[in-house]
């Protein structure tokens, strides 16, 4: 089991991540990072539990340090060890108020969980898997997770929206350098609501409105099956119900 | 064998159209259609001979006539029959010269080819793929193909990339409209050299530096298997090592 | 007068191509092209009798004769004049439809006028703009008009936003091959409704809702004076309480 | 004087800032905003020795006190005075490097004064914009300088691209937001070398290949007069010859 290539994914809650955890633990060990324990925990046990291999860890990504120790601690656990894959997905900076109103650390914090966030991540994993490059069953693949905010600001979303074209360029750029040594990165556009806990309010008038995080988890699992003669870069996904 | 769902494939050579041909007769009938006869011939014949089904039809896109003609007879040989998967797939059009030096036909023939054809065959295909709804293992799916000329127009590009452009409004059009009834519409957007004899002649200085016929055709069925909750509209396939 | 350099304007009718053609004829003597005389009879006589020179030609842009007979005519009144400005205004093609409703021959006028009409225009007017270079007070400039249809693809919009995307293909083409030899090529994405005669019907609850075919024609104006060291290519206008 | 509307332009310096304030002190009062003195003493000399108004004023647009402090001594000099017009300049955060040879506080500072600068930036001028409605010779208008970094996520260039794309986001969400409240919100895409003092060295075989910092200057004056019809939300700069 310990000589499994990783997959390292932070932001994981109780969906979308919980769904990607689950599907690349099929191949992989995985490491979960969230600032909130309670936040993998149960996937942690679940992936366990099911033969897989799962390790969680307390992180919070748009905070340097942290995102270096979280890094420390996967050496420490799994020394040497190259990763597959790297998925960078914490929904962290969403609010919605008119501009005047924001405060600066409204705006900070988007900034600092998406841009910033991204950043750190990306100089932790990409060495990881440059190492993963012929010793992984797929080439070592680099998701983002993008919103509707990723290529349109809209009124009042000025901070989720900031952070999440600063991400779109973060993936661009990675993708333009990392492509030509071997390594995959994608971004996803997430557009509409996910169906997760924290949308059952959400109530739509047809079916099957809201994306399944399983569906986006396959689409991810996709990317990363591509070979290296034809990646994709972007991906939108949406429910067919949506407008756009 | 004949109560299986249709895919209907326009632009069928030895490259793409061949290896999608190959990939969703794993499911469905197929129907080629290509001006030329050699075209499909020899995939309608390994299809066959593989335990699939294939016909291939003599048409030109670019002839209102030719595809109604071509539908008529899909409906001789397939009579009552849904489609699960349509792709339009046309290559025709392609010219790089000074402008001034294009004649009105060269122009004409690639925005007959990618606009007008792509309008007559979704026209002939959505009635087929709407008949498909809840019969067909996956949501009823209709892909257009698109080049990088489809969202860049490179000097001495413009008819290629005006009939790529129109394609791609039609196929987003499409989209909006008929994903709310449960069809999939995608776009991929094709952006590098493929593979195949045509481009024997390229030859660069990386391994694997051509987008492989086989993996565009995986994509193209990974789109294809997505649920309704979750349908990508969009996806840019390129080789590791492309610039963009 | 004679030796004024000439503006070419087709798609004139009552509003924005009136307006341009106003706004060029204070320094260039102006050709009008519409198919139908009642269209630019008035701007012309208005444009005569205010001191300026112009004239119109009834042509039908989607047609490569016409298109050729009006240049020729151009040619005759003025003959070996060069030209300082071109803009391509026609608004032919739209039409709002289910999909499966639309014609084939709704799909095809609006490829035709729009996609063709820009490819026939410029063929014919830009051997002109690269006789004005040094000859005119500005760069000689190309404009095309494009609409909120050139970069958006709606449902039931399909014929106008093909033709509008092909012409966006086509303007940015011409301006990566002309631009560096002096002749200054822009589109102008039009996001809204214009206050002509003909939307008078459309209602707003705010003042100046719609655009102003003065300001439109002001903002081609300021493209067209632009110097070779500031080109801009694509601009987008639209009413200040336009959602987009 | 005392009574002109302000122009406060942040990011000064000998070039694209200089010909800013040059234009717009013709109608307005203007601050400029730089960190080093340097960059706009030799400016405001030259307004104030002209006769217009002009007044410099140390600030780090990356650092919210030190903006809020350049807001309170507008406020002290020009008591209760309203802008007509804002323009985001500053240049800070470009490197260009190997990913994995990025320092943390390369990526930050790029973020911090591109992203959060223009937010603070925004936050303290849509007040004194607001307040010159009907006040001001044309709409109050708040312009962010972009440049290709805000379309593009190119190799090695991530920290700029990250915060011109966050930018871009920004004034996207502004636009649609304070539009509708009559304050014209536009984003200028400068994209190619600008022709200032510290680009000497960048000698290309055509002439005019760099952009004119007074051209730069004058299309953001025409964003200024245009009426709220017909406001321009985005406009690409590059010269002629430039590919793109």
């Amino acid at each position: 089991m310990a000589s499994k290539a990783l997959a390292i994914i932070a932001g994981v809650g109780p969906g979308t991540g919980a769904s990607i955890a689950r599907r690349f633990a099929q191949t992989y060990s995985v490491v979960l990072l969230s600032r909130n324990p309670d936040n993998y925990e149960p996937i942690v046990k679940e992936i366990n539990a099911g033969g897989g291999k799962a390790i969680g860890i307390s992180a919070d990504v748009s905070d340097a340090n942290s995102v270096k120790a979280a890094f420390a601690q996967i050496e420490k656990e799994f020394p040497g060890t190259a990763a597959g894959a790297a998925v960078f997905n914490p929904s962290g900076g969403f609010v919605k108020k008119p501009f005047l109103e924001l405060t600066d650390e409204q705006f900070s914090t988007a900034i600092d969980s998406q841009a910033k966030g991204g950043f750190y991540f990306a100089k932790h994993t990409l060495p990881l898997l440059l190492k993963g490059k012929g010793q992984t069953p797929h080439p070592p693949t680099l998701i983002f997770t993008g919103a509707t905010a990723s290529v349109k600001g809209s009124a009042q979303f000025s901070p989720f929206a900031a952070g999440k074209f600063a991400l779109r360029a973060l993936a661009q750029s990675l993708a333009r350098e990392f492509g030509p040594q071997g390594v995959h990165v994608s971004h996803a556009i997430i557009d509409g609501v996910i169906d997760i806990p924290r949308t059952k309010g959400y109530v739509f008038p047809h079916e099957d409105a809201k994306l399944s995080p399983d569906a986006i988890a396959d689409s991810y699992w996709y990317l990363h099956t591509q070979p290296r003669t034809t990646f994709a870069f972007e991906l939108d996904l949406r429910p067919y119900i949506e407008k756009w």
